[in-house]
Protein backbone atom coordinates (compact mmCIF):
# COMPACT_ATOMS: atom_id res chain seq x y z
CA UNK A 1 0.00 0.00 0.00
CA UNK A 2 1.16 3.67 -1.17
CA UNK A 3 2.60 5.88 1.81
CA UNK A 4 -0.60 8.01 1.13
CA UNK A 5 -3.15 5.54 0.89
CA UNK A 6 -1.39 4.00 4.60
CA UNK A 7 -1.78 7.66 5.88
CA UNK A 8 -5.36 8.47 5.00
CA UNK A 9 -6.61 4.55 5.86
CA UNK A 10 -4.81 5.52 9.77
CA UNK A 11 -7.01 9.13 9.21
CA UNK A 12 -10.01 6.72 8.85
CA UNK A 13 -10.34 8.75 5.84
CA UNK A 14 -12.46 7.12 2.78
CA UNK A 15 -12.10 9.23 -0.10
CA UNK A 16 -15.78 9.11 -2.18
CA UNK A 17 -15.98 8.35 -6.05
CA UNK A 18 -14.98 10.66 -8.00
CA UNK A 19 -17.66 11.03 -10.55
CA UNK A 20 -17.60 13.24 -13.86
CA UNK A 21 -19.05 16.65 -13.83
CA UNK A 22 -22.41 17.02 -15.25
CA UNK A 23 -21.39 19.42 -17.12
CA UNK A 24 -18.84 20.68 -20.58
CA UNK A 25 -16.07 20.50 -18.34
CA UNK A 26 -13.84 17.91 -16.52
CA UNK A 27 -12.66 17.65 -12.56
CA UNK A 28 -8.85 17.95 -13.72
CA UNK A 29 -6.97 19.23 -16.87
CA UNK A 30 -2.80 18.40 -16.93
CA UNK A 31 -0.56 20.04 -18.99
CA UNK A 32 3.53 19.17 -18.60
CA UNK A 33 3.06 17.72 -15.41
CA UNK A 34 1.08 20.65 -13.74
CA UNK A 35 -2.82 19.46 -12.80
CA UNK A 36 -5.11 22.19 -12.32
CA UNK A 37 -8.56 20.55 -10.49
CA UNK A 38 -11.62 21.92 -10.83
CA UNK A 39 -13.58 23.62 -8.05
CA UNK A 40 -14.72 21.14 -5.52
CA UNK A 41 -17.50 22.19 -2.81
CA UNK A 42 -18.39 20.84 0.75
CA UNK A 43 -20.21 17.74 -0.15
CA UNK A 44 -20.16 14.20 1.25
CA UNK A 45 -22.49 11.30 0.10
CA UNK A 46 -24.99 11.87 1.91
CA UNK A 47 -25.17 15.74 0.95
CA UNK A 48 -22.59 17.81 3.15
CA UNK A 49 -22.54 21.02 4.60
CA UNK A 50 -24.35 24.37 3.34
CA UNK A 51 -25.53 27.80 4.32
CA UNK A 52 -23.67 31.04 4.53
CA UNK A 53 -20.49 31.03 7.56
CA UNK A 54 -21.18 33.12 10.47
CA UNK A 55 -24.98 32.97 9.70
CA UNK A 56 -26.38 29.63 9.32
CA UNK A 57 -23.86 28.17 9.55
CA UNK A 58 -21.26 28.41 12.88
CA UNK A 59 -17.10 28.42 12.93
CA UNK A 60 -16.94 25.11 13.31
CA UNK A 61 -18.96 23.97 10.31
CA UNK A 62 -17.12 25.87 8.23
CA UNK A 63 -14.00 24.45 9.02
CA UNK A 64 -15.47 20.67 8.67
CA UNK A 65 -16.90 21.53 5.33
CA UNK A 66 -13.72 23.20 4.02
CA UNK A 67 -12.13 19.61 5.58
CA UNK A 68 -14.84 17.92 2.81
CA UNK A 69 -13.29 20.40 0.34
CA UNK A 70 -9.65 18.70 0.90
CA UNK A 71 -11.07 14.83 1.02
CA UNK A 72 -12.88 15.65 -2.29
CA UNK A 73 -9.89 17.49 -3.57
CA UNK A 74 -7.43 14.30 -2.51
CA UNK A 75 -9.90 12.21 -4.53
CA UNK A 76 -9.29 14.12 -7.74
CA UNK A 77 -5.45 14.20 -7.16
CA UNK A 78 -5.93 10.35 -6.87
CA UNK A 79 -7.64 10.46 -10.17
CA UNK A 80 -5.62 12.60 -11.91
CA UNK A 81 -2.23 10.77 -10.94
CA UNK A 82 -3.54 8.08 -12.35
CA UNK A 83 -4.34 6.77 -8.41
CA UNK A 84 -1.13 7.15 -7.32
CA UNK A 85 -1.05 9.80 -4.33
CA UNK A 86 2.70 8.99 -3.68
CA UNK A 87 3.41 10.90 -7.03
CA UNK A 88 1.13 14.42 -5.89
CA UNK A 89 2.76 17.31 -4.90
CA UNK A 90 0.45 20.44 -4.11
CA UNK A 91 1.43 23.59 -5.47
CA UNK A 92 -2.13 26.10 -4.59
CA UNK A 93 -5.16 26.26 -2.84
CA UNK A 94 -7.75 28.88 -3.45
CA UNK A 95 -10.49 28.50 -0.78
CA UNK A 96 -13.99 30.44 -1.54
CA UNK A 97 -16.08 30.14 2.04
CA UNK A 98 -19.47 31.68 1.40
CA UNK A 99 -19.53 34.47 4.45
CA UNK A 100 -21.89 36.36 6.11
CA UNK A 101 -21.81 40.02 6.85
CA UNK A 102 -19.78 40.18 10.01
CA UNK A 103 -17.54 36.93 9.66
CA UNK A 104 -14.11 37.82 9.01
CA UNK A 105 -12.36 34.26 9.88
CA UNK A 106 -11.81 33.21 6.66
CA UNK A 107 -8.45 31.86 7.64
CA UNK A 108 -9.52 29.69 9.93
CA UNK A 109 -12.12 27.91 7.99
CA UNK A 110 -9.59 27.29 4.98
CA UNK A 111 -7.02 25.84 7.50
CA UNK A 112 -9.75 22.86 8.05
CA UNK A 113 -8.94 22.31 4.39
CA UNK A 114 -4.70 23.21 4.61
CA UNK A 115 -4.63 21.16 7.65
CA UNK A 116 -5.87 18.18 6.28
CA UNK A 117 -3.76 18.19 2.85
CA UNK A 118 -0.55 19.04 4.72
CA UNK A 119 -1.56 16.21 7.63
CA UNK A 120 -1.86 13.85 4.55
CA UNK A 121 1.22 14.55 2.15
CA UNK A 122 3.64 15.36 4.66
CA UNK A 123 6.01 18.09 3.09
CA UNK A 124 4.21 17.32 -0.26
CA UNK A 125 1.01 18.89 0.95
CA UNK A 126 3.15 22.50 1.70
CA UNK A 127 0.83 24.65 -0.57
CA UNK A 128 0.57 28.43 -1.37
CA UNK A 129 -3.50 29.68 -0.77
CA UNK A 130 -5.17 32.28 -1.48
CA UNK A 131 -8.69 32.56 0.93
CA UNK A 132 -11.62 34.74 0.35
CA UNK A 133 -14.99 35.41 1.48
CA UNK A 134 -17.19 34.96 -1.32
CA UNK A 135 -21.15 36.43 -1.34
CA UNK A 136 -23.00 33.04 -2.94
CA UNK A 137 -21.21 29.61 -3.99
CA UNK A 138 -22.99 26.76 -6.25
CA UNK A 139 -26.42 25.16 -4.86
CA UNK A 140 -25.57 27.13 -1.70
CA UNK A 141 -22.75 24.92 -0.39
CA UNK A 142 -20.52 26.55 2.51
CA UNK A 143 -16.94 25.95 0.83
CA UNK A 144 -15.48 25.63 -2.59
CA UNK A 145 -11.55 25.06 -2.94
CA UNK A 146 -10.22 24.24 -6.53
CA UNK A 147 -6.08 23.21 -6.47
CA UNK A 148 -3.00 23.01 -8.60
CA UNK A 149 -0.80 20.21 -8.23
CA UNK A 150 2.80 19.10 -9.63
CA UNK A 151 3.01 15.28 -10.76
CA UNK A 152 6.34 13.79 -9.30
CA UNK A 153 8.13 11.47 -11.52
CA UNK B 1 -9.62 28.51 -43.37
CA UNK B 2 -8.50 27.22 -40.04
CA UNK B 3 -10.57 24.34 -38.13
CA UNK B 4 -11.87 26.82 -35.37
CA UNK B 5 -12.39 29.25 -37.67
CA UNK B 6 -14.74 28.00 -39.93
CA UNK B 7 -16.40 26.35 -36.72
CA UNK B 8 -16.79 30.35 -35.19
CA UNK B 9 -18.32 30.69 -38.53
CA UNK B 10 -21.00 28.26 -39.04
CA UNK B 11 -22.10 29.09 -35.56
CA UNK B 12 -22.03 32.95 -36.66
CA UNK B 13 -19.82 33.81 -34.31
CA UNK B 14 -18.00 36.94 -35.37
CA UNK B 15 -14.86 38.19 -33.06
CA UNK B 16 -14.76 41.82 -31.56
CA UNK B 17 -11.32 43.05 -31.74
CA UNK B 18 -9.57 42.64 -28.99
CA UNK B 19 -7.63 46.17 -27.28
CA UNK B 20 -5.21 46.64 -25.09
CA UNK B 21 -6.67 47.79 -21.43
CA UNK B 22 -6.50 50.76 -20.47
CA UNK B 23 -4.64 50.18 -17.39
CA UNK B 24 -1.12 48.99 -16.33
CA UNK B 25 -1.89 45.24 -17.12
CA UNK B 26 -2.15 43.41 -20.26
CA UNK B 27 -4.83 40.91 -21.73
CA UNK B 28 -2.65 38.00 -21.56
CA UNK B 29 0.92 36.45 -20.39
CA UNK B 30 2.68 33.67 -22.16
CA UNK B 31 5.27 31.76 -19.86
CA UNK B 32 6.27 28.82 -21.98
CA UNK B 33 3.45 27.36 -23.75
CA UNK B 34 0.77 28.23 -21.11
CA UNK B 35 -0.92 31.43 -21.25
CA UNK B 36 -2.78 33.11 -18.77
CA UNK B 37 -5.53 35.21 -19.85
CA UNK B 38 -6.82 38.02 -17.99
CA UNK B 39 -10.49 38.64 -16.54
CA UNK B 40 -13.17 38.97 -19.84
CA UNK B 41 -16.26 40.58 -18.71
CA UNK B 42 -19.49 40.18 -20.44
CA UNK B 43 -18.99 43.19 -22.71
CA UNK B 44 -20.18 43.01 -26.64
CA UNK B 45 -19.80 45.78 -29.28
CA UNK B 46 -22.87 47.83 -28.17
CA UNK B 47 -22.74 47.17 -24.43
CA UNK B 48 -23.05 44.15 -22.89
CA UNK B 49 -24.65 42.70 -20.21
CA UNK B 50 -24.78 44.18 -16.39
CA UNK B 51 -26.72 43.45 -13.65
CA UNK B 52 -27.18 41.15 -10.39
CA UNK B 53 -27.98 38.15 -11.65
CA UNK B 54 -31.11 37.06 -9.68
CA UNK B 55 -32.02 40.28 -9.32
CA UNK B 56 -31.87 42.66 -11.69
CA UNK B 57 -31.37 40.08 -14.47
CA UNK B 58 -32.09 36.56 -14.96
CA UNK B 59 -31.03 33.38 -15.16
CA UNK B 60 -31.04 33.41 -18.72
CA UNK B 61 -29.44 36.65 -18.96
CA UNK B 62 -26.86 35.61 -16.79
CA UNK B 63 -25.94 32.22 -19.01
CA UNK B 64 -25.85 34.84 -22.35
CA UNK B 65 -23.28 36.91 -20.20
CA UNK B 66 -21.24 34.15 -19.93
CA UNK B 67 -21.49 32.98 -23.66
CA UNK B 68 -20.20 36.76 -23.97
CA UNK B 69 -17.36 35.99 -21.65
CA UNK B 70 -16.21 32.82 -23.99
CA UNK B 71 -16.69 35.34 -26.67
CA UNK B 72 -14.34 37.40 -25.07
CA UNK B 73 -11.94 35.13 -24.07
CA UNK B 74 -12.24 33.21 -27.87
CA UNK B 75 -11.15 36.80 -28.95
CA UNK B 76 -7.82 36.95 -26.78
CA UNK B 77 -6.77 33.08 -27.19
CA UNK B 78 -6.70 34.20 -31.22
CA UNK B 79 -4.78 37.42 -30.45
CA UNK B 80 -2.60 35.28 -27.96
CA UNK B 81 -2.17 32.58 -30.50
CA UNK B 82 -0.76 34.67 -33.36
CA UNK B 83 -3.97 34.38 -35.29
CA UNK B 84 -4.19 30.54 -35.05
CA UNK B 85 -6.93 28.67 -33.08
CA UNK B 86 -6.07 25.84 -33.93
CA UNK B 87 -3.01 25.57 -31.47
CA UNK B 88 -5.03 26.73 -28.46
CA UNK B 89 -6.05 24.02 -26.01
CA UNK B 90 -8.14 25.41 -22.73
CA UNK B 91 -6.73 24.35 -19.56
CA UNK B 92 -9.03 26.26 -16.96
CA UNK B 93 -11.49 28.51 -16.85
CA UNK B 94 -12.80 30.62 -13.36
CA UNK B 95 -16.13 32.41 -13.35
CA UNK B 96 -16.93 34.83 -11.40
CA UNK B 97 -20.91 35.70 -11.38
CA UNK B 98 -22.03 38.41 -9.46
CA UNK B 99 -25.11 37.00 -7.43
CA UNK B 100 -27.86 38.19 -5.64
CA UNK B 101 -28.75 37.02 -2.17
CA UNK B 102 -31.18 34.38 -3.51
CA UNK B 103 -29.02 32.81 -6.24
CA UNK B 104 -27.39 29.67 -6.28
CA UNK B 105 -27.46 28.17 -9.80
CA UNK B 106 -23.96 29.66 -10.56
CA UNK B 107 -22.94 26.64 -12.77
CA UNK B 108 -25.87 27.35 -14.65
CA UNK B 109 -24.47 30.60 -15.48
CA UNK B 110 -20.98 29.44 -16.50
CA UNK B 111 -22.72 26.57 -18.73
CA UNK B 112 -23.11 29.54 -20.76
CA UNK B 113 -19.05 30.13 -20.86
CA UNK B 114 -18.47 26.39 -20.98
CA UNK B 115 -20.80 24.98 -23.34
CA UNK B 116 -19.50 27.61 -26.09
CA UNK B 117 -15.94 27.24 -25.35
CA UNK B 118 -16.48 22.92 -26.00
CA UNK B 119 -18.65 23.70 -28.80
CA UNK B 120 -16.00 25.79 -30.75
CA UNK B 121 -12.83 23.91 -29.79
CA UNK B 122 -14.60 19.90 -29.00
CA UNK B 123 -11.69 17.71 -27.68
CA UNK B 124 -9.28 20.69 -27.25
CA UNK B 125 -11.87 23.11 -25.47
CA UNK B 126 -12.56 20.35 -22.24
CA UNK B 127 -10.99 22.97 -19.18
CA UNK B 128 -11.04 22.75 -15.39
CA UNK B 129 -13.50 24.78 -13.58
CA UNK B 130 -14.62 26.88 -10.73
CA UNK B 131 -17.37 28.80 -10.64
CA UNK B 132 -18.05 31.08 -8.03
CA UNK B 133 -21.20 34.07 -6.89
CA UNK B 134 -19.41 37.67 -6.34
CA UNK B 135 -20.55 40.29 -4.46
CA UNK B 136 -19.50 42.86 -6.99
CA UNK B 137 -17.74 43.28 -10.82
CA UNK B 138 -16.29 46.01 -12.65
CA UNK B 139 -18.94 48.29 -14.22
CA UNK B 140 -21.57 46.25 -12.77
CA UNK B 141 -20.76 43.65 -15.54
CA UNK B 142 -23.09 40.39 -15.03
CA UNK B 143 -20.17 37.89 -14.91
CA UNK B 144 -16.67 38.24 -15.46
CA UNK B 145 -14.57 34.89 -16.75
CA UNK B 146 -10.21 34.33 -16.69
CA UNK B 147 -8.81 31.53 -18.13
CA UNK B 148 -5.38 29.88 -19.09
CA UNK B 149 -4.30 27.91 -22.03
CA UNK B 150 -1.54 26.09 -23.86
CA UNK B 151 -0.46 26.70 -27.07
CA UNK B 152 0.00 23.32 -28.77
CA UNK B 153 3.10 22.92 -31.39
CA UNK C 1 22.67 47.28 -5.88
CA UNK C 2 20.41 45.63 -8.29
CA UNK C 3 18.46 47.74 -10.71
CA UNK C 4 14.91 46.47 -9.12
CA UNK C 5 16.25 47.44 -5.59
CA UNK C 6 17.66 50.60 -7.06
CA UNK C 7 14.03 51.54 -8.33
CA UNK C 8 12.63 50.39 -5.13
CA UNK C 9 14.79 53.02 -3.51
CA UNK C 10 14.59 55.78 -5.37
CA UNK C 11 10.39 55.55 -5.01
CA UNK C 12 11.16 55.40 -1.43
CA UNK C 13 9.66 51.65 -0.73
CA UNK C 14 11.00 49.49 1.77
CA UNK C 15 9.59 45.64 1.81
CA UNK C 16 8.54 44.62 4.89
CA UNK C 17 10.27 41.55 6.38
CA UNK C 18 8.65 38.20 5.13
CA UNK C 19 7.03 36.02 7.59
CA UNK C 20 5.81 32.06 7.30
CA UNK C 21 2.29 32.64 7.41
CA UNK C 22 1.07 31.26 11.00
CA UNK C 23 -1.00 28.27 9.47
CA UNK C 24 -0.32 25.36 7.59
CA UNK C 25 0.54 26.95 4.20
CA UNK C 26 3.66 28.60 2.88
CA UNK C 27 3.73 32.12 1.15
CA UNK C 28 5.43 30.76 -1.96
CA UNK C 29 5.55 27.51 -3.98
CA UNK C 30 7.91 26.88 -7.02
CA UNK C 31 7.77 24.20 -9.91
CA UNK C 32 10.07 24.57 -12.36
CA UNK C 33 10.60 28.26 -12.82
CA UNK C 34 6.96 29.49 -12.07
CA UNK C 35 6.37 30.23 -8.75
CA UNK C 36 2.85 30.87 -7.16
CA UNK C 37 2.34 33.52 -4.77
CA UNK C 38 -0.36 33.12 -1.77
CA UNK C 39 -2.75 36.08 -1.43
CA UNK C 40 -1.02 39.16 0.25
CA UNK C 41 -3.35 41.40 1.76
CA UNK C 42 -3.23 45.05 2.81
CA UNK C 43 -1.46 45.10 5.56
CA UNK C 44 1.66 47.32 6.89
CA UNK C 45 3.81 47.28 9.58
CA UNK C 46 1.27 49.38 11.84
CA UNK C 47 -1.72 47.77 10.77
CA UNK C 48 -2.77 47.89 7.32
CA UNK C 49 -6.03 49.38 5.50
CA UNK C 50 -9.87 47.74 6.73
CA UNK C 51 -13.03 48.18 5.76
CA UNK C 52 -15.71 47.48 2.66
CA UNK C 53 -14.45 49.79 0.02
CA UNK C 54 -17.27 52.36 -0.62
CA UNK C 55 -18.72 52.13 2.68
CA UNK C 56 -16.05 52.35 5.42
CA UNK C 57 -13.36 53.64 3.12
CA UNK C 58 -13.15 55.46 0.33
CA UNK C 59 -11.72 54.45 -3.29
CA UNK C 60 -9.01 56.32 -2.94
CA UNK C 61 -8.52 54.47 0.18
CA UNK C 62 -8.63 51.04 -1.97
CA UNK C 63 -5.79 52.28 -4.21
CA UNK C 64 -3.77 52.83 -1.19
CA UNK C 65 -4.49 49.17 -0.15
CA UNK C 66 -3.80 47.62 -3.55
CA UNK C 67 -0.91 49.22 -3.45
CA UNK C 68 0.58 47.83 0.00
CA UNK C 69 -0.86 44.45 -1.73
CA UNK C 70 2.07 45.45 -3.81
CA UNK C 71 4.69 46.05 -1.67
CA UNK C 72 3.96 42.82 0.21
CA UNK C 73 3.67 40.79 -3.40
CA UNK C 74 7.33 41.78 -4.06
CA UNK C 75 8.09 41.32 -0.26
CA UNK C 76 7.36 37.34 -1.40
CA UNK C 77 8.64 37.84 -5.01
CA UNK C 78 12.18 38.52 -3.41
CA UNK C 79 12.00 35.65 -0.76
CA UNK C 80 11.12 33.06 -3.22
CA UNK C 81 13.55 34.34 -5.82
CA UNK C 82 16.52 34.24 -3.48
CA UNK C 83 16.32 37.59 -2.96
CA UNK C 84 17.16 38.39 -6.71
CA UNK C 85 14.41 40.71 -7.79
CA UNK C 86 15.96 41.28 -11.33
CA UNK C 87 15.11 37.30 -11.98
CA UNK C 88 11.05 38.24 -11.58
CA UNK C 89 9.19 38.36 -14.35
CA UNK C 90 5.14 38.76 -13.34
CA UNK C 91 2.63 36.67 -14.99
CA UNK C 92 -0.42 37.37 -13.20
CA UNK C 93 -2.13 38.71 -10.39
CA UNK C 94 -5.52 38.38 -8.98
CA UNK C 95 -7.12 41.48 -7.23
CA UNK C 96 -9.89 40.81 -4.58
CA UNK C 97 -11.19 43.91 -3.44
CA UNK C 98 -14.28 43.93 -0.30
CA UNK C 99 -16.91 46.10 -1.76
CA UNK C 100 -19.88 47.88 -0.78
CA UNK C 101 -23.19 46.98 -2.66
CA UNK C 102 -22.74 50.57 -4.39
CA UNK C 103 -18.94 49.94 -5.25
CA UNK C 104 -18.07 49.10 -8.66
CA UNK C 105 -14.43 50.40 -9.48
CA UNK C 106 -12.99 47.41 -8.73
CA UNK C 107 -10.50 48.08 -11.60
CA UNK C 108 -9.49 51.51 -10.26
CA UNK C 109 -8.62 49.82 -6.78
CA UNK C 110 -6.48 46.83 -8.48
CA UNK C 111 -4.31 49.99 -10.51
CA UNK C 112 -2.96 51.03 -7.22
CA UNK C 113 -0.96 47.12 -7.31
CA UNK C 114 -0.85 46.94 -10.93
CA UNK C 115 0.87 50.55 -11.26
CA UNK C 116 2.91 49.52 -8.66
CA UNK C 117 4.01 46.63 -10.23
CA UNK C 118 5.02 48.04 -13.50
CA UNK C 119 6.79 51.27 -11.99
CA UNK C 120 9.03 48.99 -10.00
CA UNK C 121 9.50 46.12 -12.83
CA UNK C 122 8.85 47.72 -15.92
CA UNK C 123 8.50 45.45 -18.94
CA UNK C 124 9.13 42.46 -16.75
CA UNK C 125 6.22 43.73 -14.65
CA UNK C 126 3.23 43.57 -17.05
CA UNK C 127 0.91 40.99 -16.18
CA UNK C 128 -2.58 39.62 -17.15
CA UNK C 129 -5.23 40.05 -14.24
CA UNK C 130 -8.78 39.59 -12.68
CA UNK C 131 -10.53 42.12 -10.90
CA UNK C 132 -13.78 40.82 -8.91
CA UNK C 133 -15.27 42.32 -5.59
CA UNK C 134 -15.54 40.21 -3.10
CA UNK C 135 -17.84 39.87 0.02
CA UNK C 136 -15.29 39.78 2.30
CA UNK C 137 -11.87 39.30 3.39
CA UNK C 138 -9.80 38.20 6.15
CA UNK C 139 -9.87 39.79 8.88
CA UNK C 140 -11.60 42.53 7.38
CA UNK C 141 -8.69 43.71 5.38
CA UNK C 142 -9.80 46.28 2.61
CA UNK C 143 -7.79 44.06 -0.60
CA UNK C 144 -6.21 41.06 -1.46
CA UNK C 145 -4.02 39.91 -3.92
CA UNK C 146 -2.35 37.06 -5.30
CA UNK C 147 0.25 36.30 -8.08
CA UNK C 148 2.38 34.15 -10.24
CA UNK C 149 5.57 34.87 -11.91
CA UNK C 150 8.64 33.71 -13.68
CA UNK C 151 12.30 33.01 -12.55
CA UNK C 152 14.10 34.05 -15.35
CA UNK C 153 17.33 32.36 -15.39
Amino acid sequence: MSRIESRLASLGIELPQVCPPVANYVSAMRSGNIVQVSGQLSTHANGGIKGIVGDDCSLADGITAARLCAINLIAQFRAAADGDLDRVRVLRLVGYVQAGPEFFEIPAVMNGCSDLIVDVFGEAGKHARSAIGVYRLPFNFAVEVDASFEIVD
